[in-house]
């Protein structure tokens, strides 16, 4: 009693007294059915709709059937008892058939017989049907060897399913949005005016004063038909290609095309198509692309501002000064000779252009950045959630659900506990809540890998400076200038590619370790899957990125000894130094080509070469096995064309790279300006790849809901508090910030900067060299030295104490020590008051979600009203006897889908 | 067509099929009405109980009656178009005449007329009436000049508004709360036997496994019946005294008793009496002195660490050594002499118990124990949300209401707008989202006047330090030993007690300073009113409670200068010194004499005495009124007696008391590591005292509902976060853990303590006095003095540059700070990894939610399934017109309030 197809159904119960539906209207709720019968789109009657496609391997046709239904449980929401049933057959569960498992159940998918598939799959299918889903499987494909089941879910189906969900649907209430009046209303046109060549050229994004008041259930609900079974894929179709659906051509035209770069992306649609987790995706890639902009261009008037004025910067000037002629002391020991401080001109003019004041109030500049940006999301999200009608919805449903290999294990626990005390009970109903003992052993050891992986890297990179410390040696050996130039051009330049690669090769390996470690932890649900493999993943390519960028920041370059004692590592390796010009510009350098050399050729190459290979492999793959068949081919059904997509393989990679991109903006902003700017220009083009990716790369992924990113907020806020206490560490200690304060305010005999450079260096007397580690060509300036300078604070030769920590020493690092705690203390509170001041939910938002609450009030209460009258007007008896009976039917049928109004939106 | 009284309301729809209701469910939903005609209980026919009472001035009668409904806005809530329907006639609305609102509307309610007062009392009675609730009026009763209105609110009238609240209600669904098994479950049971005399002595706290399903609305919302008029005071009855209602009783017998202060709080008895909101108090506070339990054991166990070590305390040791006869320069110029460093034994001694590295461990502890409790009170929080059905309750609904005053303020600017364009449109609906344009200005003002008003405090606390100083000059001017002791015991003495009067009084000062300021500002609505006042009375006591004890830690004995040039204010006032045991003795005793002085004197003296005064002095004005009705007054009804009471004037006060307590115990706790055991003594007092006020000295309040406890949550965070960097400044800068820990690692010959009180003496040379600067006595210690010793670390007269600032002072300064940053940082890290290792929700809460939705879901499916078969079996038409036309009105009123089982529990 429920008709399908695209003829509208009359026969639900409605709330309102409902004239003839408007057909706009209807299109949001009934998926598009008015484009009739396309290729593979539809069932072969051509009216029922493919919502959900299943593939397998076909090998033997065989016969037998099994009736094990061994259900004791009668979860009516029918995924869920396929998700449960399969798992409690007694056997280990079928491997899941979603793209992101693809380390874990491989060992299992061996197991099975062709046939025990074939059983399997035909009692799902039976399942399936029994919940009033409608199956057409085509086994005769022109791809041979796989079996496509096609998956129609009837309207009556989508409703309950609606209704379990909670989902809001759209009311016949219609009311006015509130324009504000006067000269804010007035701006905001102007602004809506100037920045309309910005938004997309999509209906819904023109300004409607217009909105539905949504109360109460249903829309599609894909995503809840999650398959599970003898599948070897599961997806939805994409809505047949380019020219024929509207949803897909918009997008292509709108959203996943460079051409549109500099436009605002059509989130409504997006989420429309996707679902409302890939468009929170968006939504939140769009904004944080939104807030480079103003970041990026503090960041260029920051580093212009150092660029104007390199020459009016007195320490260098004095370094540069060719009066100033000042003999430094060698670098190392024997093989070095003394120096002239002029020879650091350059790196010195260089280092100024990120180390001066105007890198300071950029960093705090940034650390509010990064708080504003953390509440404007929180706004935004809030914002859609009002406009996606999710307000009240609470994430669990599907999440929350114990995973299969979850299940499998409690099962072979509980089948060895049977098989101990011989009784076999059927473990069904709150089994999975039971601890694992096992657990607490396998967690502890799933630390140690983790730190040990942590070791890796920090082995890895210590080998990287091993290298640079065993060439640089060597290097000392030769006494050819030429070759010494040469070697050390050659050693920097492989050194830094060695760290690229390795940290990209590392990338790679950590993606696969943190999954691998998750699945050997066996987390509960789905959710707490994913969150633990996110957690794991981020903090092992976390640290593979920016161990070489800390250890240039903070390691390298102190406790290097001083002339005459440098100290040594393994006897014969001396520790780095960072050039005259201090550590920051080769910290900056690091970071830029760490940065760089990522998003060049991870995000861009890999992500755009590796999906078109392995499309490729893919179709070479199956044009292999099935020589003659290129016309065919051509006319592939749909399902068949989406089958040779790349799997959805979930959207950790996309947030994971763009958190390590907010890392490099954030974490060491004060030793390089310009890292907005570059990620800025990065995700110009990442959006509309990433969006070209889902529309023609992928297999349309399944719809999800979600509220917000989840652990993606928890992980950026750590990253932005991180990034206050790293940045107030490179301020004070990697930049000569604190030093020149110091000397300005307490040694400067005319309050001005003249003179610093003498300030910090230290004295040494030549005569104090030990035996063996005085230069081999004492006379390499061209005169004999007896007192040389190098920079440290410490005591001059002639006092009492010569060479100890001197005084300035101590005063420099108590300086830059209350520096550290004066600007974490202080950013740290503006980022709360801005927290504070920003409220999390807008005004408008706040007001209008307070508006319908009151609407819908005076709606029920008007209709009770009614409901009133109409009992007075009967009979009293026989009126209430009828109500009473059948209020439950009504109540959990009367869900309103009817609409009086036409509204002129066409989504 | 509604029954009532106690007969059970059979015409309601019903969801379920149900069987007859078990009596002691009923009593859950309804009223208690068993217990018939008390006095005053109820209205004159002994049915109808009293809900609420009014009441007011009578003077003279007159009859004329206004009918000017000039409501344009048809608004159902009848609470809500009274509260803005008396606000919009055109004319300033009338007082509230809520007890918290003292301040504010003194000026309008001199404007009315007693005959417009009674036209609006009838009209604002007319609209009761209307709006379905029934009314009884006494003026004629035993207390003259005052008038009553009772209010009876019938069961429908109670459900529709309980809809509209979605109230959650018990299904007739029951389910076993699943016991865990095995060792645990063993443990908990052990645990549960052990603690039961811990209980209280209430029927609900009794093991049960089984809990109602609950879904959608229904319960008593007295709190909407917000009275608004022109009434002297609106406030429910209490359920007649202590004899008769049980639920009374049992709060007398098992809460409000200080016999029971060892068990636990009835919480769900509380929370049925006086609401959500007064019961999340009292859960809070239980939950804060439980957690303060564990706090104050290791706090002692800190002091007693303190007082076993103080004889093997090495510095001291040195100290009191009559060998080590170090002689001391003279403590300020001219009066004073030279003096013994054995002199300072006591406080040296006396410092130990305080200042031993047991202390940075307890202030490490107390940090986490603050983000414990916190963590704590969030999932004590959720628990009470599940188990009093608020989960999915979203606040909003009264708090969001504009104030009447904004309103008044609004139409006021509307009147004068319209004055001018001489149109007189009704500016009704959306009118209140405008923004004031004074509001800007006004806002400005009253920050300046928060910060003048933080200016005086910090007066006070200066003048009181001019005080010492001054005093201090004077006594160094009389000779007479005698006369300086005692002078300096009687300054001391005054000094502590003018301070903690000073506190004290500031304190109700700036209660009312805040309440005027937020009056000032006009906050829109009643939430956002009372959280700018929250907000505003925290900054200003908080200030005020502390800026004492922050001079003492951090600014005293700092920048005093050296002998022979000590640093003067306003020339002849010296700077402030601690005693030679450092400040964190005297910090240690201000504080307790601060702590104990506030909590004794102003929580229980102000508070029981004060309420008892108010109630006599209530008392004795009717008493004086009506001169011979002694007796009458012994048989006065219920509502006559509550009338006598003091008006319930919000938690705000507790909540204040208590984040103020708290402060104590986290703030500077590294000083004073037997707060949290003062706290715990206090709270144990103050939950009975508190108990027995709400109970038996207040009128009963408003029954208010609330999730969490708000903005308090947010105060507790960020003195906690405070309360970090405050402990490490205490722990660096306070006492002398950081000198000796760099002595002992940097400066110590044998790696011991030995040689510190050595180290920490500077020398100074008796002939480098100033003229006019050296001592008036010279020989007072018997021999003459070449070289006396002060405590600071400088550089000796024999060195190049005499009495500077040494390379010690720096090192010490640089370990101090590091020490800050390293401290901070840990102690937030580890916060945070409390606060993300305890999951929010308790894992059983989530359990069960996750199972009430799976069983929900069922119940319905069945019901669908049965309604689907009903449906089949009819004839098809009929049915389903039948059931379509009925849909709306099952609907809205087929609340479940039927239950099929028999539960054991009375509540």
């Amino acid at each position: 009693h429920f008709t399908k197809g695209n003829s509208i159904p009359q026969d639900q119960p409605s709330l309102m007294h409902s004239p003839p539906l408007s057909p706009q209207l209807l299109n949001s709720l009934i998926p598009e059915e008015n484009t009739r019968c396309q290729h593979g789109l539809y069932f072969q009657d051509g009216e029922r709709r493919v919502d959900y496609v299943l593939t397998y391997h076909i090998k033997k046709p065989s016969s037998s059937r099994s009736n094990r239904h061994s259900y004791c449980f009668t979860d009516n929401a029918f995924t869920r008892t396929l998700r449960r049933g399969t798992a409690r057959l007694g056997r280990p569960p079928p491997p899941q058939p979603r793209g992101d498992l693809e380390v874990a159940p491989h060992d299992h998918s061996m197991d099975y017989h062709e046939d025990d598939k074939r059983f399997r799959r035909e009692e799902f299918e039976g399942n399936l049907t029994d919940m009033g889903l409608e199956l057409e499987k085509d086994e005769d494909t022109k791809t041979p060897g796989v079996g496509f089941v096609k998956i129609h879910a009837p309207w009556h189906v989508l409703c309950r399913e609606a209704e379990f969900m909670k989902l809001k649907m759209p009311t016949k209430k219609v009311y006015e949005v509130k324009q504000s009046s006067g000269v804010g209303a007035k701006i905001s046109t102007l602004v809506s005016k100037a920045t309309e060549p910005l938004h997309p050229n999509v209906e819904e994004n023109r300004v409607h004063n217009v909105k539905h008041l949504s109360y109460a259930f249903s829309r599609e609900k894909q995503h809840l038909l999650l398959g599970n079974g003898v599948y070897t894929a599961a997806y939805p179709l994409h809505d047949v290609s380019r020219n024929l659906s509207m949803h897909s051509c918009l997008l292509y035209e709108e959203w996943a095309s460079y051409s549109v770069f500099y436009k605002y992306q059509p989130i409504g649609l997006v989420r429309k198509y996707f679902g409302e987790k890939i468009g929170l995706y968006f939504a939140w890639l769009g904004l944080y692309t939104q807030m480079l902009i103003p970041a990026s261009l503090v960041g260029v008037i920051v580093f212009l501002y150092g660029c104007a004025t390199v020459d009016d910067n007195i320490p260098s000037m004095e370094i540069c000064h060719p009066k100033n002629n000042i003999t430094m002391c060698p670098l190392c020991d024997k093989a070095c000779s003394y120096w002239k401080l002029m020879e650091a001109c350059g790196t010195a003019r260089a280092s100024h252009l990120f180390d001066n004041p105007a890198t300071v109030f950029f960093s705090i500049f940034m650390a509010l950045w990064a708080a504003m940006f953390m509440e404007h999301w929180k706004r935004r999200q809030m914002r859609l959630n009002y406009e996606w009608d999710l307000t009240g919805f609470e994430e669990e449903e599907v999440s929350d659900h114990p995973r299969a290999e979850y299940e499998f294990r409690v099962m072979q626990k509980s089948l060895k506990k049977e098989h101990k005390t011989q009784k076999v009970p059927v473990h069904c109903s709150w089994l999975f809540s039971q601890p694992l003992d096992v657990a607490g052993l396998v967690f502890h050891i799933i630390q140690l890998l983790l730190i040990s992986f942590i070791g890796v890297t920090f082995a890895i990179v210590f080998g990287v400076i091993l290298y640079r410390i065993s060439t640089n040696a060597a290097l000392h050996l030769s006494n050819n200038p030429t070759t010494r130039s040469n070697v050390r051009l050659t050693v920097k330049t492989t050194a830094a590619i060695i760290n690229l690669v390795v940290i990209l090769i590392l990338d790679e390996v950590y993606g696969a370790v943190a999954r691998w470690l998750t699945v050997l932890e066996v987390p509960k649900t789905d959710k707490s899957f994913e969150e633990r493999l996110i957690f794991k993943t981020f903090i092992l390519k976390f640290v593979n990125a920016f161990t070489p960028i800390i250890y240039i920041a903070f390691f390298r370059g102190r406790l290097v000894g001083r002339p005459g004692s440098y100290l040594y590592v393994f006897e014969s390796y001396r520790m780095e130094e960072c050039a005259h010009g201090g550590c920051l510009m080769e910290l900056c350098i690091q970071l830029s080509i760490t940065m760089l050399g990522k998003q060049l050729i991870q995000n861009n190459l890999f992500e755009i070469g590796i999906p078109k290979l392995k499309k490729l492999i893919r179709y070479i793959k199956s044009k292999r096995r099935s020589f003659q068949e290129e016309e065919r081919e051509k006319k592939l059904q749909r399902y068949e064309t989406d089958h040779f997509l790349e799997p959805f393989a979930g959207l950790t990679p996309e947030y994971m790279e763009m958190i390590i991109q907010f890392g490099f903006v954030t974490l060491f902003v004060a030793s390089f300006p310009l890292a907005p700017l570059f990620a800025l220009l990065n995700n110009i083009i990442e959006i509309r790849l990433d969006a070209k990716k889902f529309v023609a790369e992928l297999r349309r992924p399944v719809a999800a809901r979600a509220k917000d990113i989840g652990i993606w907020y928890n992980l950026l806020r750590g990253v932005a508090k991180v990034a206050v206490i790293i940045n107030a560490f490179v301020i004070s200690f990697t930049s000569d910030f604190i030093p020149r304060l110091v000397y300005q305010y307490m040694y400067s005999p005319d309050g001005s900067m003249h003179g610093f450079v003498d300030h910090t260096l230290s004295y040494f007397n030549v005569s104090d060299f030990q035996h063996g580690k005085e230069p081999m060509e004492p006379l390499h300036l061209g005169y004999p030295v007896d007192m040389c300078r190098y920079k440290d604070y410490r005591e001059p030769p002639w006092s009492n104490t010569p060479y100890v920590i001197s005084k300035e020493f101590w005063a420099v690092l108590a300086a830059r020590l209350a520096f550290v705690i004066v600007f974490q203390n202080v950013v740290m509170l503006m980022s709360d008051i801005v927290d504070w001041l920003i409220p999390d939910i807008p005004k408008d938002i706040s007001l209008q979600i307070h508006k319908e609450k009151i609407l819908m009030v005076e709606l029920f209460m008007k209709e009770e009203q009614g409901k009133r009258q109409f009992i007075d007007s009967m009979t009293p008896g026989g009126g209430k006897e009828n109500s009473n009976k059948h209020a439950p039917i009504a109540r959990s049928r009367s869900i309103p889908h009817t609409h009086s109004h036409t509204h002129a939106n066409n989504f």
